[in-house]
């Protein structure tokens, strides 16, 4: 999986590429981590590459040209997915992310700042991808948090002993407890059944634990599994 | 406001932190972003802070002494709020950013691969906090995105020509678009009312532009938004 990441701050997003799983598969070649500054793009001789906005208003708008020239000198694979990060888009979840990691290529459109002059999203139609309903400085943490959760689930990524299969909403409900060493720490204990080695019954202690937490936490998920079981 | 973040990849947080706006309001002393190691209080002599899972299964669990200890070793300011950043939380939102902006001091509590040990929970008992349904590798990704989202709500972060009013979800829609020069791009042409000068249909324009925005690409705020004017 290639990521061509579009941001007038590429060290943000090389810097936390060099660590823990991102640095793995990336050294394992499972995925490549571009980035493209728009700011090399630019015609203008002061190398602007944002603009005051028309109409009035706060803010610096990113400029159409350099953004536009610097999206398309990016090679295309056939499989390919553009994605801009903007608070206006669909809200990422564990669906989409399985979607995504479908593709052999993601071009992440990061803004920073106030935002895209709309001529952007008029040329490149992007699909518009949120983290949520609040809003970052720039879209260079939602497009890592991308880059991060699709390599999650590209084959390679995760050892065997990390499999994916266990975390929240893999199954659709939330995790159970995990306890480790030692047994008992400041007096609170490890439950019984996690120690008699007992599988089956362990199963089930960790299925209830899901469901209990699920139920009180996120009710909606949990009329969903009901629903669907 | 002072963010102490509890990490076990202290460079992630630091190397983000040097840059854009957190960095401004970190010089300009409107925020300080402190991180504590776990791995600097474990007691074992191989700095061990994981440990594999009782009962079986996939992943390594961050067990609870090295994690309480370094805890309990950061000064606590009266008005502090501890935080668990897991898929397990509350969704981040704009109302959340809004609130936790009121404390003097956050304490982000970051696990890495598999999880915490469950009584790390049951002693520090924090507030559990998500950035949506999907999973990551760590905490780190969502702290930043916590201490961007937060910073920008503090005063002097953004300067007066970046005010925060206009953002989406500040008055319950998105935002309207933007344009900034040049007035004619690849054909595309910035709407004349923007550059008329009269900013009574300047405003009216860019609400219609916003209802209509946000009924099509997110009905739930629209309604909300139509429901309470």
């Amino acid at each position: 999986m290639i990521f061509d990441v579009l941001t007038l701050f590429p060290e943000m997003i090389e810097s936390y590429c060099g660590f823990s799983i991102i640095k793995r598969a990336s050294q394992a070649e499972i995925i490549t981590v571009n980035t493209v500054n728009p700011r090399d793009f630019t015609l203008d001789k002061h190398k602007k590459v944002d603009d005051t906005p028309y109409g009035g208003g706060a803010g610096m708008v990113l400029m159409a040209q350099p953004y536009v020239d610097a999206y398309e000198s990016v090679p295309r694979l056939a499989n390919s997915m553009t994605i801009m990060l903007s608070p206006q888009g669909e809200t990422l979840n564990d669906n989409i992310v399985d979607e995504l990691s479908k593709f052999d290529q993601l071009i992440l459109l990061c803004g920073h700042y106030e935002g895209f002059d709309e001529r952007i999203r008029e040329i490149i139609k992007p699909r518009e991808i949120s983290l949520g309903d609040f809003v970052l400085t720039g879209g260079e943490l939602p497009a890592l948090c991308l880059i991060d959760a699709v390599s999650r689930k590209l084959d390679g990524t995760l050892g065997k002993i990390e499999s994916a299969d266990d975390d929240s909403f893999a199954n659709g409900l939330l995790e159970y407890p995990h306890y480790t060493r030692p047994r008992e720490y400041r007096g609170l204990k490890v439950p019984d059944v996690l120690l008699n080695g007992n599988h089956k019954d362990i199963n089930e202690f960790r299925l209830e634990k899901s469901l209990e937490r699920t139920k009180a936490k996120r009710p909606d998920l949990y009329k969903r599994w009901m629903e669907n079981r």
